[in-house]
């Protein structure tokens, strides 16, 4: 009873990361998850938005987008179009929330760090492996600011933090949906979780249909076991070296 | 250990239906938790949009938005900006799709349900009494529609639909959170749920800080108990007559 | 020779004015004549625009709007659509100028009362009742200037402001039309006049058709009447108390 | 007691009207009211806006705009703005709703009316000007759809249009105000009326202060002589040959 | 082998250049090639954008746009649009861009010059037409500046700037095409240079076709002897007076 | 006297062409210049836009855009601005018009190639790099077409289309400028031609400066050099087969 891709229903796709995918930004890793791949850039700016100037915090602002070639069939442009889809600014200021869950803003300065999700390729699941490919992006932009002497305290990261898509297909829990199942999915869900376990964000949208307390139980078991995985894997890929020279834009 | 208001932590605020409060709307509900008030109007027109066309269905959508004096400071006004904020698209969309979940598209023939939620003043929890609110401006469209003969099946909801929002404050899982406590709440849910206890959708969000597996579940236990007694009180407002003529719109 | 609704051809809608309708702007009112509603809210906040920074004068500021479910066929939205239409716009400057006309701005300090208009449901007059509730909102939102202390002269109000419609239907000059009247009349005015008679804005309109010099006095005759009942009406209103406490907002 | 440019106070300005001024609208008539420049063009299309489709009748639309270079401060631009501000919304409308006061829009056939009222200067009275240089313009239009036998009825416009300024400056009524007077009245008046003296619109603006009934009086009289004379002077631009070939564009 | 209007292959089409033109701007011309007609403006105010700040540097702007009214069919206006098109764009900066190679921004002090080219009727060469014209309207603003003190330098302008466009029409190269040529042309070419006949811009496009290197330098040697004619005319309309009286606007 | 990257004056960076990036385009292709880096996508779409049905004709359509993290400080993205800027929007037209001088429109029949260059990294040149890749991925596409029977001639495309960057640097001709030669160049041309040396599209500017009619013709000899190379290496990477399986897309 395995999934179309030969999957066990709580195993993760493929997942790599790759850091230093491009040479500006502080931190720039290209997050695949099967076939989604999304480009996650942290990139860092002195100073802070206007109506924190002052504060001695420094900021987060997340920005996701899709490329008109991502998707099976194309979609239009949004700068295009003149206006950002409810989408889209949903899952901007969801990747801007959990990631700034594990960042104590006081210790960065009046700085900003400005993440960019762009969905190279989408195949379900863009803005889980947008959250997880971003806090890699984001430890990198950290070890920049660390080394260029900006931050007030060495450790601004309090935990990891990974995303996993979990749903109900065909009256089957399964994780890590791609395109294919998410698309005929009763339940869809997205789960914002640490290193150790703690929760962050949890969005669960019944699609026609409504669900047990037993079946939101058991896509969280699956979710948070995924995310253990994911945050294993996020650490040996930062167990290698930072990828740039540090150049002093700052 | 009682909160500001003088209610119990799992005590829902007063909660009143004011059906009919417009005249033009098949179905329009100003609802009431505590201070907050909104006015949800449901809408009927004719026929579904471009890409529905055809299809022997119907549709469903939903517009949420705060009128500027309805915040403690004046907010400006969206209109007058040129473009729906972020947060407005993300309940607008929040507002539809836990709508859709009660309704038999089929059975309303090619007609759309326009759903406006109006917030008329904010304190706290205007998602969550906006969804409230319009299931019960949309069972009284239901009625209109059906009078009318536009119905294929004479019921189209399958159930209620009710959301209340739930948070832990001072470490302490709340239910229905006022402004005050939503302001500094360390975690904070919204729930929508039916009337026979299952889920809709879940969004649970830690604000700065992260929570932990069995907190979610005295969350969503608080929830479920609160959502019980909304769809006991929707059920006592609908069983009041359909308060308007049925005037030949269709 | 009665109207539809059984009014003689000189005579005011029921009128009504609830005060402190919302708990947040300082001055809130509910207006009614007949089934149109306005919801209008005087807001005040520290400060003037960045063009009248260090003048030492105050602003007054006025926005329309219309709920869409407000009308008899659902409008479409204005933030929706993502521009303001040039009736809004119109209506808008109409309001904020005929408010000014009463205000001594010098008086107000640099402070600025932001007047909101917001048509709950509409059934002909939605500006004339906008600008005769707003007059109230405005003395309530004053009052609560003066009681903060932030005037530098205790009376800026040099007098009452209303407006009423008035309009030529099947050949009879007719006062205060609702919809069904204002959609077939051949001329259609709005008049903004003070309490003590004189002029702050005339506005006349033919449709299709135009008028002669004589039918505007009769006309003018007609709406300074009606708009000597609506200025009485307003001093009864005003002569209740102040229907808030004080809070430190300013 | 003169004015600045020497004028009596119920004397117009000197007023010149250019037909054939481009070469492509069917009407095309550049009007001057002193130092006011506006370009008056009527663009005659075939077919009307879908919402008049099949109805038989044609339709007229007005749309006015300002010069960046027009004004004494070079003003902004309203397309690079990405909005068209209240002001020229408003007199768009107030241009198209005087013009249809004298065409019978039946008798043009599914046909549209494009006037466009482009200011090239700005010395006060622009929209007074706009109005009466485009039923100048609008005439030729309508002699182009008569040759062109696209006409149901050889005549459908019914009078002739024109529009003055007139206010109260230095507490003297006074005609046709430039920049220099308009900028320091107390009473601002808009009529736009017929050659045979029946009254088309009437604005009348107190600014910062109110006014009488007998000032509104002294001020109709004066606007009236003075489109008596306009509407003269539009007869004797007129009486002059159709400046255009008829070219086969219908 | 004449053209359909008369004129040789290499020749331009009548060139007028009407100075002080409208009242306000500093300096304002009309130019004509043949029938296309371009109101050029050139305002001067004071300051510079804030990015330019404290630098000590002027600035020049250009914004290119045309009346609805002034193509053969009406054009739907920008600003009614909401959006300036890539046409307009690409213009305005082509504008900007080519008379900011004829001035030392240094000589300006920190003073902005905005160049306004508003078409007034289209015939082909618009955009050349414009910056033929906006020179000569940029020259009085110097003139302006100079007499105004404002300048560090007398003579900020280095160099003349004109325009012509050349194509390929039937095979053969020919200067400054009209509309009618233009519409029907193999290769489009635009090129600005100065007096001296050194290179500014060089634009060629293949209409759906390519074009061999000497048919490049044909065009080349066709435009830059049009050029030389053009700055001989400029030079003759600036030989006279400057055409305004000196306001103190600076 | 060599370059900073050590490159002779007349040679370009290295050059790849990865085709098949993406899975879902039916061209799909990153091109690097040096540093440079664009994603250029050919999607094809059954049906060409309102305007040009029945015509028997396809289209061809070209988006360009930059990811926000793609430059060296991080831009603006533009979907949340709400407007594509002129520089973004010159760029697209000029993509398009460059590839439309290749393709046989008839021979695509109505169907729509719609060619996206998404910018992943900038360092100069990333207009150039665009044109030369979107024509591998338009011959993919081409490819795509082909095998799915939708063309009516097999081969539509009449030649090879490259561009690439040259500039005056330090008085000296460059070809394929990065960021830092072409941030500091006296003069920067793009230059769009065809393998057999015709040409498309020049475009030649003087940064603050001019240029003679000696140094054009230095640049165009470069350019073309160049160009030649750059379409053998399309060549040798169209020689591999096309990478993707052909899905029922069409």
């Amino acid at each position: 009873m395995v999934r179309e891709d030969g999957r066990a229903d709580d195993e993760l796709r493929p997942i790599t990361f790759t850091r230093g995918f491009q040479t500006h930004p502080a931190g720039s890793v290209l997050v695949e998850f099967g076939g989604t791949k999304v480009l996650c850039a942290a990139s860092v700016t002195r100073g802070v938005p206007r109506w924190r100037k002052g504060s001695g915090l420094g900021w987060l602002t997340a920005e996701y987008a899709m490329l008109p070639s991502a998707t099976h069939e194309r979609s239009d442009r949004e700068s295009v179009k003149g206006r950002v889809g409810g989408r889209t600014h949903e899952i901007s200021r969801l990747i801007g929330r959990s990631l700034r869950a594990c960042v104590d803003l006081s210790a960065l300065g009046e700085n900003t760090i400005a993440v960019d999700c762009d969905v190279l390729q989408a195949d379900g699941g863009t803005r889980t492996a947008a959250i997880t490919g971003a806090y890699v992006a984001l430890a990198d932009a950290v070890t920049y600011l660390r080394r260029a002497g900006a931050l007030s305290d060495p450790q601004p990261l309090s935990c990891q933090i990974a995303a996993v898509s979990v749903g109900v297909v065909g009256g089957r829990v399964r994780l890590d949906l791609p395109y294919e199942e998410d698309s005929r999915a009763e339940v869809d869900m997205n789960i914002v979780a640490t290193d150790v376990g703690t929760l962050v964000e949890v969005q669960g949208t019944a699609e026609g249909a409504t669900y047990s307390r037993s079946t939101l139980d058991a896509m969280l078991d699956s979710a948070l076991a995924g995310i253990k995985t994911l945050t294993d894997l996020q650490r040996v890929a930062l167990a290698q070296p930072y990828p740039k020279d540090l150049e002093a834009k700052l």
